[in-house]
């Protein structure tokens, strides 16, 4: 893969302030921010694993952006594929049909697991999670709802309500009807467990007492993502989501797996589930479906209950639903999965190259608590202390108790490597695509980053 | 315009049974429907004010699908946008800048009115009215919204919460916190008025009754279409948005105009709201942005609501905001309403053609009640009897008690006619291009249609 193709050799001289940054801060307002504190970089290129700016440096990106370029940047055929649907039809209402969406439907409906052979379009992925819980309720005729902390799920009300993280705090009280229940992450077990068998089994008891205490025939849907991805990349231990599973079908419950992160290939698999052979009745999606190069989401749909909706109206839609420009792109998407096979190649970048350089790293730095995921989607937790396990930032911290990650993302920025960095790690998240060679470029640069975490760790100060 | 261009010459002869048809019926779930009911016309392609089918069908199109094409189908300066900007740069994190995003942002804030300056974006209607309301609650510090009956905010849980009509029913409990009042709708008065002065003042009366009741120290916004559009293409009487406004001013409650169907020119100006000189606080819109060739809305922010974000994050936030190819279209589509005075035509089809067109068949045909509108922005409402003014179908009609508004829409669709039907109403809603002889063209099937309606006036049977 040439990814440097396409990338200019020389720095663009620009004037200090370009009309595209002046613009940004006079009439851009962007999302989870204080405004007057922003000085973003302003993109004008990409290619396949870098983006770079307007001043010529050259990032390479171990973000994927919001995790969502699978494919890489400025992949050409699915600019190819754009172009091409921008020609035939751009847009139609939801309520006619058109080749695109049928298409893109029918490969995605061929890539899910089991009966899952339906697919409601939606733009993104707070929607399709707002969809799939109304679908849920109806289908069961219940109201609760059970949602995990550390979770994200999108910022509308529905979607919000049933996240747990500090984003939720903000939009409360929202949706009425979500209960809370707590998700295995044996680092910092809620079940003070010291294997991953105990921290399954007490996970999966601790969900069956809080069916027990709402009344399990009062339960629409368990919903939860099957990799916590932006909360903590946390890979539930082998048997949890069968267990999860197993409850839903005992209580007559929806489960709902929320793939916006982890489908379409992120973790070396088509969803992330495959890896467990576990069937949900719904999975939401959106990002790598077609990488964001035109907005879409969606829910797949198992025939059972859409079977609910054969005959009475569902109550629930939006202008965009089935947008034929944007399902045109996920077609083009998934044949290049299967194309090129980056779906092969990312299960090989987590088995051979990311996995063992993290655990390497974490050797070697002691602010590295855990390091852990799978395919592309891996975390790097810091701590102040390996030993006690305190994070090395407090959870939601902001301002100077957020100075050591700050930092850290700033030893990464210096040295070209854009990073995604939530509270006290660093998420590794690529594209799909990357080179095995700009992976290690990427670690190596991570690794010299460390030591700026490294300095805080309390044996050695801060 | 030469909008035939484009439209092929003959009927092409296909299997009785696509391959889109068939992965349709498969894998699509479509909005708002029962499913095993649906037949979806499979769209093959479009141009201007028409598209056309599978089939070789032409259809003159009265629905600009969900009134988004307001520049009509496959503008060639909207795909050439497209096609530019897919080749520079299709999507960046919203954390970034880039030159399309901050130029649509810019244009955006040239035309709406006041200090409406800032633009956060998103995929479409619903989000950017969840949106409005956040920023709505942070900015006062509470809680409380009122909205509408007869109204349409979108179908994510926020959104739905605000709606006023049957589509919030299969939704409920949703979001708290909503207050529902009555706007001015002199035809069916909620206030037994006769004249609109009337209906002006006791419906802001009203709403300033509601205020007293609810503490209006406790309402952080008041909601509304400036134009309600699905549920009834509502003028307000002159002075009732100005009326709204000053209880606004008065309590310190954000005003939000909901623009997303009138705004961008629909009601022959740049915002609805321009038309009674009124400077809302924020203002959501979608469709006519980019006229959902890529989906696109958002919220157009007063510098006062923006500064209460520069120093405290914004708790809100979506993958896509800022999409750049969207972002693009909305540059293009922003251009080609100035360049082609779209929004000079669509004034004068609403005064010169539409309005005294409609206004004349409401004299021949009994069951036409009222026609009311402005710009390219109108609805037929029909009745059983023009002195009782019993709906033609009641409330939420489906199946059988439907029977007249479909057999209706069957009139138009015979006719090639495809009409944009909500409850007892036929909205005309086409593209704002449409040249005055085919805006004629189509208001002549549809009076010929309403000689199915007619036959349903109590006088004369049914
Ligand atoms: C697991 C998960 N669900 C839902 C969402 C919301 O998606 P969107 O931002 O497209 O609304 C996200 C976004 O990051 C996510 O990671
Ligand atoms: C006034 C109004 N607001 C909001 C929406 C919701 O927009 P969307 O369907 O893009 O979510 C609509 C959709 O028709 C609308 O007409």
């Amino acid at each position: 893969m040439s990814i440097r193709q396409g990338i200019p050799e020389s720095s663009r001289d620009s004037s200090p302030r370009s009309a595209a940054a002046r613009d940004d801060r006079a009439h851009v307002f962007h999302s989870w921010s204080a405004q007057a504190t922003l000085e973003p970089v302003v993109v004008v290129g990409a290619r396949g694993s870098r983006f770079w700016d307007e001043n010529g440096k050259t990032w390479l990106d171990f973000s994927s952006q919001l995790v969502n370029v699978n494919v890489g940047h400025q992949h050409p055929k699915l600019i190819d594929a754009i172009k091409e649907q921008a020609d035939k039809l751009c847009t139609v209402a939801p309520y006619h049909a058109n080749e695109a969406t049928s298409e893109a439907a029918r490969l995605i409906a061929e890539v899910a697991p089991g009966d899952l052979n339906k697919v409601f379009f939606t733009n993104g992925g707070a929607e399709a999670i707002e969809n799939a819980i109304r679908m849920a309720r109806h289908h069961t005729g219940r109201h609760k709802v059970l949602a995990a902390y550390r979770s994200y799920h999108g910022a509308t009300a529905g979607a919000i309500a049933l996240t747990g993280d500090p984003r939720r705090w903000g939009s409360e009280p929202s949706m009425p009807g979500v209960v809370r229940f707590w998700g295995p992450y044996l680092y910092r077990s809620a079940f003070h467990a010291t294997t991953l068998e105990e921290e399954r089994d007490r996970a999966l008891s601790h969900l069956a007492e809080v069916l027990t205490m709402e009344g399990p025939h009062n339960v629409a849907a368990i919903v939860l993502e099957t990799v916590v991805g932006g909360s903590g990349i946390l890979v539930p231990p082998d048997g949890y989501l069968q267990g999860v599973r197993e409850l839903c079908d005992r209580h007559g419950i929806v489960m709902i797996a929320d793939e916006v992160m982890t489908g379409f290939g992120r973790c070396g698999e088509w969803f992330a589930v495959n890896r467990w052979n576990v069937t949900p009745d719904l999975i939401t999606f959106a990002k790598g479906v077609n990488c964001g190069y035109v907005p879409l989401g969606g829910v797949i749909i198992s025939e059972r209950i859409a079977e609910s909706f054969a005959h009475r109206p569902y109550p629930g839609g939006l202008t965009y639903s089935g947008h034929p420009l944007a399902c045109a792109t996920a077609v083009a998407c998934i044949n290049l999965y299967k194309d090129e096979r980056i779906i092969q190649h990312a299960r090989h970048l987590g088995d051979e190259v990311l996995g063992p350089a993290l655990e390497e790293l974490k050797q070697r730095h002691p602010s590295v608590g855990e390091v852990r995921g799978l395919g592309v989607f891996w975390a790097i937790e810091l701590v102040r202390h390996p030993g006690t396990r305190e994070p090395l930032v407090p959870y939601n911290a902001s301002g100077p108790a957020n100075a050591p990650m700050a930092a850290l993302a700033g030893a990464c920025k210096e040295r070209g490597l854009w990073p995604l960095i939530f509270s006290n790690r660093v998420h590794v998240v690529p594209p799909l695509t990357i080179s095995d060679q700009d992976a290690r470029e990427g670690l190596a640069i991570i690794d010299e980053a460390l030591a700026v975490a490294d300095r805080y760790v309390s044996s050695g100060g801060g």
